[in-house]
């Protein structure tokens, strides 16, 4: 018999939908989260830290997302401990946390946790299946003041991280405020929820559909560019048409806002309370930051008044709706008088957040700079964050109602925006390679490079085989070394070494002829005490 | 019918064998390590970051420790991707790694990992499901300076976290030597591997077991206290003289190097040679270290010629032994040049670590100061790291062998070293807690607490229900809080602002009366406007 059934060898690939992170992908990402940690601490916010694995009976066996239901989690059945799961989301094991260690947190108590989360989804372009989430929630305060601060700490955290003001917005609403619209308009009940769903989700989409993709998803449904159809609520026209007073809320705000400026010219008065409006309306469209005018404090307020009294219209005859406005109005002032501006934090009724947990306030971070996308057209960069309130968390597990409200940051998102304004992406600091000559003198060798080190230069001895000095030349390339140093026995011989200069190398190879590289101006000979010294002066230190 | 059968609540429980870390468990861990990230980086090794979930097929399916047969892997089936596992260690990856981007990667390719590892094992007392490690490898170099500047950098790395020269040892090994001493013994075959398990397994036991324990193991077998029996490798009393004579080869070079400083009495200049030994000797018991008495840089040299010569003895016959070594002897001399001493790294036959892979120089870091141990026995504190050359671990992948070599550190032991050596484990700092008098001054309790963390105090509002004063003030407490800002209507009204000093007020309430006490003194009034700088005073800043 033929001998091919030779063991077959495993492939080396990392898992579909996963992947590896080399060098700056790491540093950059755990610098990045160390400064967001650096303000939540000062927030008073403390560190937690969970197992990625939890029992599925306390994660909750599927995401809440119910319109997606290949989603899921990774779980596995173990002999003693029954169904296991990676954790999807880190607001699930902070309901479980909340829960065990009820006796013996603070109340309330306010953490932060940054760490991978793991979705079974169907990988595809920039979607992983394990990603980055940092999280900040506080649990056990009922007051809209613990929303309003988690908002503050998510503008202040943009900023830290170098997302400049103007830069990003972070929208907020409140769930009551559109459970009072579903009330008043017939959707309320437990059996609408269902359709409720669909709304909300349909809400969620307004930015990628527009209002005719969303009131198509509000009637009999809606068939997308590839022919696929998803279902639609099939709300009556009369509820259609109130659910799209709402989602278009923003939109009327700033027409009838336009109507009060025009009626209110006559008047003196009235004319520096409108011009404030006015200036919050350029800013919000970005004329006024073209035009390099700096923020107003008190325009977030006014345009949050406009706002407020057109959704407090909206729910008239809904408790639930007006309650929800009330609050609103609350974290408005409490905003306010935080001196965030309508550049910063503002009130929109279009933001929806699809989870179904959220009971109250809800808030997301927008990065509103543009980018280029796949096919090279212009659009927002988008959300990098949100959140809201949740009171019925921890309910799960107590009987016990523990309001929560907290926020969730898209770690990867925040880092690929933070790239795009060239925050981060520098090139990565490599080491100075001291060459190998003389197989026999590697003790010397290795004391240069622990004398730089000692000096805090990174430094390493080539280890490869030393033989091919071209070799090591290219490992010193591909390692983006800023110096070479090069000793064999001449030079040992007479106490020196040569130190060749690769940042100034590149340059020179980049814009001279193959003849003035090889004369290789960039190498210098010093004496062997003058190593230390010699590579400080090529750093620049 | 009775409705008694409502949903049952999940149990809010980590699931068995995992744990959660909160507070300065996280902060202190980091900490940590970044700064072996910061040696480790100046070493020039780059950090990876692998996902959590590896393919069956790419881990490998089981722990290579064969003598525990209930060790796994945390393993499920997908549908589209076959058997997934959680990684069990970091070295498995990285084979993984260096397999599949082995074309981009510069060789020799110097990494550094840290993040959390899951083995399915029966937990137990501080044996967790999920565990942190910390590696560095360098694979791509067969020169054995790799393994000394590993070693090198292990003892960098202990010193740099809060490890003094003198509580740890560094003890290098070579597995030829081992293998020689095999060959000598008969053990040499393919035929044989069994047997080379069971003598690997109990050397490295011979902490635990001593000798006795280990000989038995070499021949019939052992019961253990509770009666189990451990089957032996059933050597014949010659060669379990032959693994026994390597086994206690430390004490046994102990031994002869007092009998020649007996002989080498007489003559003057051996006296000097004996006396750096007999030093190496005192430091090596801890007597030197009692005396105050500082290293000899050369002693560890001295004390490894003995060794060596002595090893030499036992494999001599057995090429891969003398090759061991040779290694070994050109490592001394690396280290010794770096002016690494004998009580920071020195050559200890006795190292054998358990993992099957290892080919040639094993090393591992413990730690050699006294703890107490739960009998309230006095121990030392134990290993804390350990790693070796492993080159033929990325063959698997290609069928080329590629050399590697690399060292792990035992994170949460490591962190336990430094709680017992007092270098971490002080209190948390605290946040300000600004107190709410009157719910309707939110936002001038918000503003106090956002001025004070622009001065960079942590701070926050009690946000929970503010009716009972008594409450905020033992949240305070719990939060380890330095300082409470009281502010009531009447305060207002009057521009001042009450601080309470807790630290102060923690100090009166531990030695004086309850009088005293409810005198307050630690509780004063000053303008709002110095709110600030005068939390900045109680703060000592």
């Amino acid at each position: 018999m033929a001998k091919d059934n030779k063991p077959r060898r495993p492939k080396a690939e990392t898992p579909k939908g996963f992947r590896d992170y080399f060098g700056t992908d790491v540093t950059e990402r755990n610098a990045m989260l160390a400064t967001i940690a650096e303000v939540y601490h000062r927030y008073g916010f403390d560190p937690l830290e969970t197992p990625a694995v939890e029992t599925v009976e306390a994660l909750g066996k599927f995401l809440p997302d119910v319109d997606r239901p290949n989603e899921g989690v990774f779980a596995w059945q173990e002999e003693d401990s029954g169904w296991l799961a990676l954790r999807y989301d880190m607001t699930a094991p902070l309901a479980r946390v909340a829960a065990q260690y009820r006796n013996d947190l603070p109340s309330p108590y306010r953490r932060f946790t940054m760490g991978p989360v793991w979705r079974n989804e169907k990988p595809g372009p920039g979607r992983y299946r394990q990603f980055y989430q940092c999280d900040a929630d506080t649990v056990g305060s009922a007051s809209v003041a613990a929303d309003a601060e988690i908002c503050a700490m998510l503008a202040d955290t943009l900023e830290a991280v170098g997302i400049a003001r103007g830069d990003y917005i972070v929208r907020v609403n409140n769930r009551k405020v559109l459970n009072g619209v579903m009330e008043v308009a017939g959707l309320a009940g437990d059996d609408k929820e269902a359709e409720r769903g669909i709304v909300l989700r349909a809400i969620d989409k307004l930015d990628r559909l527009g209002p005719e993709g969303v009131r198509a998803l509000l009637g009999k449904g809606r068939k997308d560019e590839s022919g696929d159809f998803t279902k639609g609520a099939e709300l009556s026209a009369e509820q259609v048409d109130i659910v799209m007073t709402f989602v278009e809320a923003p939109k009327s705000v700033l027409d009838r806002m336009e109507g009060y400026w025009t009626a209110a010219d006559q008047a003196e008065q009235g004319r520096q309370y409108f011009k404030d409006v006015a200036h919050a309306l350029s800013l919000e469209r970005g004329a006024g930051r073209a035009r390099g005018e700096s923020h107003t404090p008190g325009s977030a307020r006014v345009k949050n008044t406009f706002t407020l009294s057109y959704l407090a219209e909206i729910v008239r005859g809904s408790d639930q709706g007006l309650a929800g406005v009330e609050e609103l109005k609350e974290m408005s002032n409490l905003l306010g008088s935080g001196g965030y501006a309508a550049d910063q934090i503002v009130i929109d009724p279009s933001v929806v957040r699809g989870l179904g947990y959220y009971t109250g306030p809800v808030y997301e971070a927008e990065l509103t700079f543009e980018i280029l996308d796949e096919k090279g057209n212009k659009r927002q960069f988008g959300s990098v964050a949100g959140g809201g309130r949740y009171d019925d968390l921890v309910e799960r597990f107590t009987g016990q109602k523990v309001p929560a409200t907290g926020v969730s940051i898209g770690v990867d998102r925040l880092l690929a925006a933070l790239r795009e304004k060239g925050r981060i992406g520098t090139a990565a600091e490599g080491p100075v390679i001291v060459t190998v000559m003389d197989r026999d003198r590697m003790a010397d060798y290795l004391a240069m490079a622990s004398e730089l080190r000692a000096a805090g230069i990174r430094a390493e001895v080539y280890l490869g085989n030393p033989k091919n000095f071209g070799n090591q030349l290219k490992y010193a390339d591909k390692r983006a070394s800023p110096a070479a140093i090069i000793q064999g026995s001449d030079e040992a011989a007479r106490g020196v070494v040569q130190i060749k200069d690769l940042i100034l190398g590149a340059k020179i190879a980049a814009s001279a002829s193959v003849e003035e590289w090889k004369s290789q101006p960039a190498q210098i000979e010093v004496p062997r005490a003058d190593l230390v010294a010699q590579v400080r002066r090529i750093l620049g230190q």
